[in-house]
């Protein structure tokens, strides 16, 4: 029986502390929180950094610092930097992280709409971010909005741009991406090889849905206020990160399933393959 | 039971003469060739200018030449430009053939990727292409290589910037978009309310298998060499545009259905609302 992979999303770009006072942006409070959700149980996390502003930042000396504090309290969870060119478009910025050798890194895989704004992932940037993280020993996390993001990720792997193993981040929800209904999953998931592992994600009200389905399939879930900042579908009560965290070992004990540690999912091949993480 | 929709495509903005020396790239050639499908049978005209040298432009003045000649050759086909911004962002540009106020224009529905390029079409764009249509009488071709197309149409419709009648493009085999596969086609008609108008093409090699497929099916098809090159499987022969059209029909006969006149379509409400059509 397949165990839950639990990706952990607690900043992303978009939420604020105007927004909800429960997201965490500086380093200190991403390191926190991340150490919080590991001591519950997650198996990978997924970092974004911010500026002292709280704005989105590139910058591989923040992620630096957030990695090296994640990595003291957390030694062996898997870490995820994010590789988004939605506020910085040039390789040279969006790839910086990457020389930290992170674990894993995201790898968007075709330009897509969100709700105001194009995010630019041409082929070429991408091909040449698949090939810094191979150059960095990190693997990439293989982020899809909609159907065609599948196909051109099968397109790398039958190229050799990428290669295994192989993890999926599918994102449902997004106003120009798949939607959050099982007819658009069960196709989704159609185009996943059986050897590939696979977490859904649900954006915004979405998320609870899709964790749920999630896990009664024995699928993994990304949680966190990266996706969503509410606790309640009445949208009365801002979530905090542990209180979706936990939310998600419930579902997973009532599923009968089991949680998979950050140390199985890694000697899986996830952890950075230049880099010797001590267990 | 319903008719058959031809939606021709003759030109486009990849094939170039070296490809094929049967696409057409002056003005005096695309009209020549779409006065020979109108002659065979065609509900609408999917129209790309060229500059002289045969490279794609936006240039009003080109688009006119071409739609003055094909009305004059075909009084009552449905004319549809295209707003790509493909190869020229600027909404200015993209924007520009709109005061021709031909009956249709295309609107493609997000960002996407090609395999070698990013097409940019962020929201706002999308949003001022659809209202310069509605300005000028335009209806638009609501085009779609993903899900996520689908429903960012659903949201203008619903938010009353696209209003009816509808009549969408979904254009399968896109190396980053839907397959021309029956379950993402079967997903993708899913979400088309069954009063709007659909039409299918395949791109490249899935022409005549989307084609054949959508037919059997009573929906409209998309065929010309805007989309596909060859005429046989084995890539021996290359096509003509009056061919691709006359397998079409022939096709529609034998599933003893029946094409939908240009006239029948034009009434439905796709000739440009300002402009009087004489028939």
């Amino acid at each position: 029986m397949s165990k839950i992979i639990i990706n952990f999303c607690p900043t992303g770009m978009i939420p604020t502390k105007e927004m909800t006072p429960h997201v965490p942006v500086s380093p200190s409070e991403i390191i926190e929180q991340t150490h919080e959700a590991y001591e519950i149980g997650i198996t990978i996390a997924h970092l974004h950094a911010r500026e002292k502003d709280g704005v989105p930042t590139y910058k591989a000396s923040i992620y630096q610092e957030i990695f090296e504090g994640v990595r003291k309290h957390c030694p062996d969870l898997v870490i995820c930097g994010s590789s988004s060119g939605r506020n910085f478009p040039e390789f040279e910025k969006r790839s910086e992280l990457l020389e930290l050798q992170p674990d894993m890194c995201s790898l968007t895989l075709s330009s897509l709409n969100f709700l105001k704004q194009a995010s630019v992932n041409a082929p070429d940037i991408i091909i040449g971010l698949a090939n810094k993280m191979k150059e960095n020993g990190v693997i990439p996390e293989l982020e899809c909005f909609d159907l065609g993001m599948i196909n051109f990720g099968k397109y790398l792997i039958q190229k050799g741009i990428v290669e295994g193993p192989y993890y999926w981040n599918l994102l449902f929800g997004n106003i120009a991406g798949f939607q959050a209904q099982l007819n658009h999953v069960a196709t989704a998931l159609q185009e996943i090889p059986s050897d590939h592992y696979v977490s859904l994600a649900g954006l915004g009200k979405y998320q609870l849905s899709i964790n749920s389905m999630a896990i009664s399939q024995g699928l993994g879930v990304r949680v966190g206020l990266e996706d969503n900042i509410w606790w309640d579908r009445a949208k009365d009560q801002k979530a905090t990160n542990t209180q979706l965290v936990k939310r998600v070992h419930e579902l997973i004990k009532l599923n009968q399933k089991t949680f998979m540690e950050p140390k199985e999912f890694g000697r899986l091949g996830f952890y950075n393959t230049l880099k010797q993480v001590e267990l």
